[in-house]
């Protein structure tokens, strides 16, 4: 769907009139040096559109800045990671509202015009003695040079930064939306333990732009899965400043089209990005459904294949196991028939009508042999097709997640457990 | 609800006219001797009643059982191991059918009267030149000292073999139940990779043993989780033979809740055997979920956070981490409100009103060390529970299920692919 665009360097920083700003706070480990506390400021006012989490368990951070969304001026972005501000009830609430106001102050604005993030530890209080004190210095360092420095200070257990920017014409006038992200664990659709922030020059309105943010978010951060958990803290954010030289960007018009393409391609490069990142991943496996009776069968049948333990551990193991990936054809509540069920490896055979099909085991293993492949499911029982992006669980991704007690440990150095 | 009762010896075969047989056929590999067929016989005529998997991909053997079950006559029990002959299309049923008829003559009985049960590798051909042979010394060999082979036979990734046997008198009389199962991976509420054969000589009717069975499987199968996978062969077949010295057992009579009692009671603690023996699982963990709005809700809740590869992790490294618990209970689509969930670790408080509870943290951590724990989850919303039964999830489970390679090569071998 998305057609590749030519990426430019930047970052959130890369279109005009954007800066940012990032520091240790020390809230991941006040001991070590670590990128943890990021600000993205536009310099001319902003629309601005957000979308969160569907986890009944909210975030302070999410529904305060829920709530600052509501007016659609938002105009500066503060995230921290390390502490997800989760599950901290009232004073959790205040101290994410105070992070807002304080920075707003610092920067002439008011606290609802400053969105606030946080990924980290549930349960545990934010280091707010060490975060406050930050934030001026945090708004005298914003530059136009900053973006990667952003895109590192939210990570987590990500192993790599993850930014993107893309530069395009609108009736010959460039315009640049940058992007950057943080995922790792938790990612299942309807959103993860991911943020993404995305800035944009482009010259767009508000009920434009919110359209085009909730289907290119449908279309891409709500289509990877890696663990089948979804966490408290999922937020998109989209700032949008206007500072491109095009007329205003009307709905359903060719520049509108243009726009919505590039977004998509920007989300759905952020959100491959985090697959491919996810905790201990070894393969990104693109799964393709196709056939079905309706598109919510489809996505159950690919929900249900990507989320199984037994699939994703023969994933892992470089196993052509499509007897794994039938049975859980077959939970899925899809409506299927077991004697019209083919499936393909890289476009190889590998079962065919609910059978065993004559492709060579060497091709078929081979194909998962890559770091990356598609598995196409067609069930053969009407038109509609679904899509995600997934990839194997290791032993490794669950030795990693045995244990979260040395945060639990720092809180209690610092008084707050 | 299920009350203790005595146990005995025997497994299915210590009610009274119950013989069993098992060898080795060489389904699993024919270079070593490992037993993977077994027979289950009554000599008098039986009551019989089945569940089956809710797989919409069902493997043969349970469609063929499926039907020989409609008649409630069936009188014996042919099992293997090491293939599920699954995904194998007509030739499949053709070869469960063989099974049935050819052990069907030799124990004088209709192919209607026997059940036929597969475990094992899906998508891979039964290797029949080896099955066929064996079933007639395979009834030549019947024998009341069985039980325990029999329930040998049926374990593919399992360490430990599960049986159980109580007795128990209705109008002072006894009667015996006895049970054998097998289950390892797999494992999810709606059954499981999982067989159980239940003999009884418990003299009760159709209807009322049809009810009985139903509901205790309920309570028990239906209540275990160990990956979130849910098979395709899944089956829990129940053989009466009436030959107990007591008058018919009357529906809602005294005597019925008695063996109902009983029956909860062995399929309780086949299911939590089957848990226990999950595959490379360390952990044994009891999670109630009380005070829902509605027992809908109760369910969603207690499988949200059963299924979690997060939570699941977490408790394999002894990690009382509620936050985890909590993100999970938000996803569960039920009706929720964080400010008033509370977490319990073994009638410790993790977690008081959505926040962390003020509990030592090392009083958690010694609950979480345990074994065998249990963890409650109050929604104070209303008055539905639920209980699950499930367990960890370590890196040997997933470093164990990286391939079924081996099965392949042996098949090959054979020349059936």
């Amino acid at each position: 769907m998305a057609k590749p665009f030519k990426k430019i360097k930047g970052g959130v920083c890369a279109p005009k009139g954007f800066l940012a700003s990032a520091l240790s706070a020390g809230i991941k480990d006040p001991s070590v040096e670590r990128l943890d506390l990021a600000l993205i400021y536009s310099e001319a006012p902003a629309i601005s559109v957000g979308t969160f989490t569907t986890n009944r368990v909210k975030a302070a951070p999410v529904r305060v800045s829920q709530t600052h969304l509501r007016n659609g001026d938002v105009q500066a972005i503060l995230a921290n990671s390390g502490n997800a501000n989760a599950c901290t009830g009232v004073s959790g609430v205040e101290h994410a509202r105070l992070c807002a106001r304080t920075t707003g102050k610092h920067l002439g604005l008011k606290q609802s015009q400053v969105a606030v993030c946080s990924t980290g530890v549930i349960g545990l209080p934010m280091p707010m003695m060490r975060i406050e004190p930050k934030l001026e210095t945090l708004t005298n360092q914003l530059s136009s040079k900053n973006g990667k420095k952003v895109a590192k200070a939210i990570m987590t257990s990500d192993t790599t930064h993850k930014e993107i920017a893309v530069r395009f014409l609108i009736d010959d006038k460039p315009v640049t939306i940058g992007a950057c992200a943080k995922g790792a664990g938790m990612i299942c659709p309807s959103m993860a333990t991911m943020l993404c922030f995305i800035t944009t020059d482009a010259n767009v309105g508000k009920s434009a732009l919110e359209q085009a943010v909730q289907e290119s978010v449908e279309n891409s951060f709500n289509r990877i899965t890696i663990d089948g958990d979804m966490s408290t803290n999922d937020s998109v954010i989209v700032l949008s400043n206007a500072q491109s030289d095009t007329p205003r960007i009307q709905r359903k018009s060719k520049a509108c089209r243009q726009f919505r393409e590039a977004l998509d391609y920007v989300m759905l490069e952020m959100a491959k990005a985090l697959v491919r990142d996810g905790e201990r991943v070894t393969k990104f496996i693109t799964l393709d459904v196709k056939g079905a009776r309706t598109y919510n069968d489809a996505k159950k049948v690919a929900e249900a294949v990507a989320n199984s333990a037994l699939v994703k551990s023969s994933w892992n193991g470089e196993d052509p196991n499509w007897g794994r990936i039938i049975h859980a054809v077959g939970y899925s509540r899809a409506m299927i028939r077991e004697e019209l069920i083919d499936i393909y490896i890289e476009n190889k055979a590998a079962c065919i009508g609910g059978l065993q099909a004559d492709t060579p085991m060497e091709l078929l293993r081979k194909a998962v042999k890559k770091d990356s492949f598609q598995i196409t499911i067609d069930l053969h029982l009407g038109e509609a097709n679904y899509t995600v992006y997934t990839s194997d669980i290791s032993p490794e991704y669950i030795d990693f997640n045995r244990s979260e007690y040395a945060y639990w440990k720092q809180s209690r150095k610092d008084g707050l457990v």
